[in-house]
Formats: structure tokens, C-alpha cells, sequence
């Protein structure tokens, strides 16, 4: 995605509705440039917007932590954003996004890896990396 | 999909995390079964998702209106739940359905159809319905 001066990133973050949720945050869907695969659900604030369209790293914003994080920091697994999608509302957004490696923390290409089956939740993907190879403990 | 009795659906609603967001909401992802697109992003209460997985049909809480609806009630527009995700935190709702018509309110098969485009949110797919034909004014 081409890179965004301060202004047009101004212009931008105007435009999206950060009232809806406690912490004036917005929801962000990232999905998998190819194959359309949702990755992960989380929340970014204003800062973590602006430093997602200066970069075209995603950028999130930590509840727990209470601070912007870019995805894959730690582990390497960044989020190249390619699409930056809003809805009719303005108050979601979708980003379309290169994964390096994978998205989910456990070690799985997209968070979303728990499909319900006759009533129980079962894992519908392969590990593909150990989360303990990863993160130190 | 399956459709589940309230035994099932209460030990379903007890391993998901309805204590991230204000009011003991969860994000539900709502995408398209076939191409993988994704349709819209809403909230559920415990309500909204016992609805979903009694009658196979998706339901979603309205914080204005502050009661639990059934989407496509006004439209006929509604959406088969195919599958039912979880993720990693089990704080976050992924659907897979059979999208009747669209799923936007403003004619759209997306409400994520607004593209950044050179600085400038572009609408990025053609409307299907006419809003003033659906919905009273």
C-alpha cells in the first residue's frame, strides 16, 4: 500500500468513527490478501490507525498493555497491509494484509481456528510454528 | 449447520468471553460461505448467540435499540449460519454464511465497500438494491 503523509492520514482518521467503543477504539479485521481468510479481530486507536497508514505495518492497540503494538514485534509475524477497507458505517475496519508466517500467538495461520462440530469447539487447521520456539516464558 | 438444544448451547456460550467489551458483548464476523468475503462486523450479546445456534439463523444485539435482532428481519436479507469459529481468546465470533440478497443496508453485498484509494475512500463494488425500496423512510 502506498505510504500516507500526516495530512492525508489526518483526512483519513476524520473520516472514521472511533465513538462506538469504550477507549474510542475502532475494530480491525485482517485478512489474508489471497485466499480471503480472516487472520485475527483486534482494536486500534487513533495512534495505532496513524501508524498503520505511515508504515503499511498493521498496528494495534493493547487493552492489557494499554499501548499501540505493531503485530509481530516480537515473534516476526508482521501483517503487510495491502487493502485498507471501511464499512458503511465507519466504524469497522478490514485490512487485506500480507502474513508473514502466521497470525495467532498459538502457533495457527489465523486465530479463528476453532470450528464448532457436533456441539464441541475442534481445531480446524494445523499448527504451524511451536508459540513456545517463539515467545520467551 | 446443526441446529442445538439449550443443554448444548448453554456449555457452547460458557466457553466463550463476553467480559472484553461494555455491556458483555462479543465481535461477530459475519463472511460470505463461498468466496470467503467478508460481509459485516456486529456485536451479540449471550441472547444473541443462544438465537443464533437454536434457530440457525443470525442474530446480533443492536445498542441503539438495545434489543437482540435478527439480521434480514425488516429486509428479508438474512444469513444461514454455515459454520461457527471461535478464536484463540474465544473473545471474537467468526460466521461462515448463505448471504440472501446482501448484507448492507445501503445496497451492498459488503458494508466493508469502501476502499482507500489515493487518499480517498472509494466505493470498490456496484450496489444490488435500492435502500428506498427495502426500508421505510
Amino acid at each position: 500500500m502506498k505510504k500516507f503523509s500526516h495530512t492525508e492520514i489526518g483526512k483519513i482518521i476524520d473520516q472514521l468513527d472511533f465513538s462506538k467503543l469504550e477507549g474510542n477504539l475502532i475494530p480491525v479485521i485482517a485478512q489474508d490478501e489471497v485466499s480471503n481468510e480472516v487472520l485475527m479481530l483486534a482494536y486500534a486507536d487513533k495512534q495505532a490507525i496513524e501508524k498503520t497508514l505511515e508504515t503499511g505495518w498493521a498496528h494495534y492497540y493493547s487493552r492489557s498493555r494499554q499501548k499501540v503494538w505493531k503485530k509481530g514485534e516480537t515473534s516476526g509475524h508482521v501483517q503487510e497491509i495491502k487493502d485498507f477497507i471501511t464499512d458503511c458505517d465507519n466504524d469497522s475496519i478490514l485490512i487485506k494484509v500480507k502474513q508473514i508466517k502466521a497470525a495467532c500467538h498459538k502457533g495457527y495461520y489465523s486465530c479463528f481456528y476453532k470450528t464448532l462440530d457436533k456441539g464441541q469447539f475442534r481445531v480446524n487447521s494445523t499448527r504451524i510454528f511451536d508459540p513456545n520456539d517463539i515467545y520467551e516464558k
